[in-house]
């Protein structure tokens, strides 16, 4: 395959008059599929039927400990449950809280309690003229969307294949007492299945903030959720990392079993150390009376234990790892050696991202989303949907069947290829003009 | 029986001994009872049993809709679970949203969001060098928790029969423009179980606010939690009467199944205008991805519709209505007649309220506890936890069994005459000196 930079002018609208045949052919398909968001897909969801038969009226529901799931109490979550989630995060179950169905509603409300009544006894960032937030990029959506909405600030941080540019990280955080946070999916990120590297982690653990109130928001969803057997990459465990380095409340770890058992339907964790638990413990103990327990129960009933759940990843694995590995075949297949786009190759986590020529992306997604195929909106992987090289896509190979996905990923790299020739025409114009 | 007042000295003194003889054999029985909160008891909590069998894995997990609970999306919550809880409200689907397992949660964050992004386009709460709230007393602890928290003012309204003072509340909302809200529960108050009377409700609906962003917080926790068929209180529906009054936007409606299924396991719901609900969304969609959904369908198969829902309320009331009716029996046989306390007697709802004289009610739950009895602590009815008279006393008559209900109220009696007399000895001494 040559590389299309290479291309002369003619060859550019020759092979552009081929694909725009090809394109016009391919709408006409009719396709109505999403390649959009991390949804597990139906054949995932039916093996989790049993989840919905563990707790039901014949059951024992009282915890281990004798307090019946049925009614008030345990804010912190049921002890059994603490320490099913403290597994699954590398933490002790002292150092959790397990909450109600969603991680992101945590971190939305970790942020907002920020605002309003400070970190321990920070002054309340609502009180500041300005708060920052620093951002690996590409990053989630959802988190962008966050920091945006409470009007902070977001500096974008490059992402290496071993996390955000540290250098940059610990000069911001060290040097910039307006920098309060900064958002990190340490495993398998979200969208370039990146995990930490080692030298990353005890690098975040060493930070020394210029704002007592700095908190590293380390959303590990992707925790347990490997495609491979035995290939999945490590993360260090960063609570005890922190502790070590002499920073305990450095860190609140988030996780769910949105993608174990059910979205929106899961449980959610907050970890961090005793200092920052009892801080949010009593704006908690006045928000709710206590989580969902018949929930959490059901949780425990299912996996018994971390070994359980981690066996549980392995039959999602089985499901996703041909859709992943359909995309990345076809992506090497139609575009290797093209050097019109580039992409990762994950071992977990729920994304591939891909790197489009720049200025392309917004157009590639456009093309697809006429042709039937809708993936996340470009630049959504950027804090104010702007990605700066207009490149970025996140693919999201979970929903769709694998026949869906051959045909979405097909349509893709057509999209791929005819915005990418369609943009270096323009480019040899603008160069003539 | 002849009213405490009317004792001598030395019969007082006489009394007080024949008292402390019959509270110390009390405390020799070693009681350990809990009257304290309003929670459920393990035979209502039994009843519910069946509700756990409503989705299995052999379900089917679609919504009438066609969509599947087990994956994300609805943010509102499944169309069908908004019906059931409009019924139970009284108002249509498209004036509801249907949350998580805790109204609590939602006033709490009702709040919140009006502190961070103040109210419709109103400045946040945050900003304000005051922001007041009107508290009806004796009310809910937990709502004054939450106002107290954020730092919010909070002024005492009385509670007739007929609701609160509206001539003080129409007085402070139309004037003060710091006067942002207050707590209201208008069916079976809590504590005294009163319902607010139709002109109230109107008064209500009516009012002209000196602040666009004052809200009324309308708890409407016990809708349909009658203890007697055929002669339950009825409320006025609010939002239908504020459209009337042309103030469309003045009230936000919480309601929640948690003394319908389960505590800790149910549903919750906000009712207001569409513009309330449209701005409340605005933030919702960055905060959660959606409720959990499958929890909604079990309410759904469960009860079918408001008629199965309000059929099934008579089954606890039949478990709970003993258990008010033996408290107002030996208070009416053993306090009738002495002034030294009066009660409520709801019609439903979960509590009794009782006025003891003015400077005893802390005493008479620090002997109650002493001798094995928790009650509600003596002043959290009131914000601050300062009841001003210290007199007034929440009973919660449903987690006890019968016979433990019986032994309770056998020792509240007596510690409420401990008091009384004790108080009534001390009276005399002052004014002797």
């Amino acid at each position: 395959m040559r590389a299309y930079k290479e291309l002369s002018e003619s060859e550019l609208l020759t092979l552009k008059e081929e694909l725009s045949a090809q394109y016009e052919e391919a709408k006409a398909k009719g396709l109505k599929l999403d390649m959009s968001r991390g949804k597990p897909s139906l054949s995932q969801l039916d093996m989790e039927r049993d989840f919905l038969d563990m707790i039901h009226s014949d059951s024992d529901v009282k915890t281990e400990g004798g307090v019946d799931c049925r009614n008030y109490g345990l804010l912190d979550g049921i002890p059994e449950v603490r320490k099913l989630m403290g597994d699954m995060l590398g933490v002790s179950e002292d150092q959790i809280i397990v909450f109600g169905n969603s991680s992101l509603n945590i971190m939305y409300d970790t942020i907002a309690r920020a605002m309003i009544f400070g970190v321990i006894d920070s002054t309340p960032w609502c009180r500041l003229d300005k708060v920052k937030f620093l951002c690996p990029v590409p990053g989630y959506d959802r988190h962008f969307a966050i920091t945006e909405q409470f009007g902070i600030e977001m500096i974008n941080i490059p992402m290496t294949e071993d996390g955000p540019d540290m250098d940059l990280v610990e000069k911001y955080v060290s040097e910039d007492p307006a920098v309060k946070g900064i958002w990190c999916v340490p495993k398998y990120s979200n969208p370039q299945g990146y995990t930490y590297s080692d030298e990353t982690v005890r690098r975040f653990a060493a930070l020394k903030p210029a704002a007592e109130d700095f908190r590293i928001f380390w959303d590990n969803a992707y925790a347990i959720h490997d495609l491979y057997e035995d290939e999945g990459d490590e993360l260090l465990e960063i609570l005890s990392e922190c502790e070590k380095a002499g920073n305990p409340n450095l860190v609140y770890e988030f996780g769910s079993t949105s993608k174990v058992t059910f979205p929106g339907s899961g449980i959610s964790a907050l970890a961090s150390s005793k200092e920052n638990l009892d801080s949010i413990r009593k704006t908690m103990t006045i928000q709710t009376i206590g989580p969902d327990k018949l929930n959490q129960l059901r949780h425990v009933r299912y996996f018994k234990n971390i070994d359980g759940m981690k066996a549980h990843m392995m039959k999602h694995a089985k499901i996703m790892r041909p859709k992943f590995e359909a995309i990345i075949q076809v992506l090497e297949k139609e575009l290797g050696g093209t050097g019109i786009g580039s992409w990762t190759n994950p071992k977990g986590g729920y994304f591939i991202s891909f790197e489009s020529m720049a200025g392309c992306a917004k157009e590639i997604v456009k093309k697809c989303s006429e042709a039937g195929v809708v993936l996340t909106g470009a630049g959504a992987t950027y804090p104010y949907k702007a990605d700066p090289n207009d490149s970025n896509i996140r693919l999201a190979p979970t929903f769709p069947s694998e026949e869906e996905i051959a045909q979405a990923t097909d349509l893709f790299v057509l999209c791929v290829k005819l915005a990418s020739v369609e943009k270096l025409l323009q480019n040899k114009q603008e160069l003539k003009g």
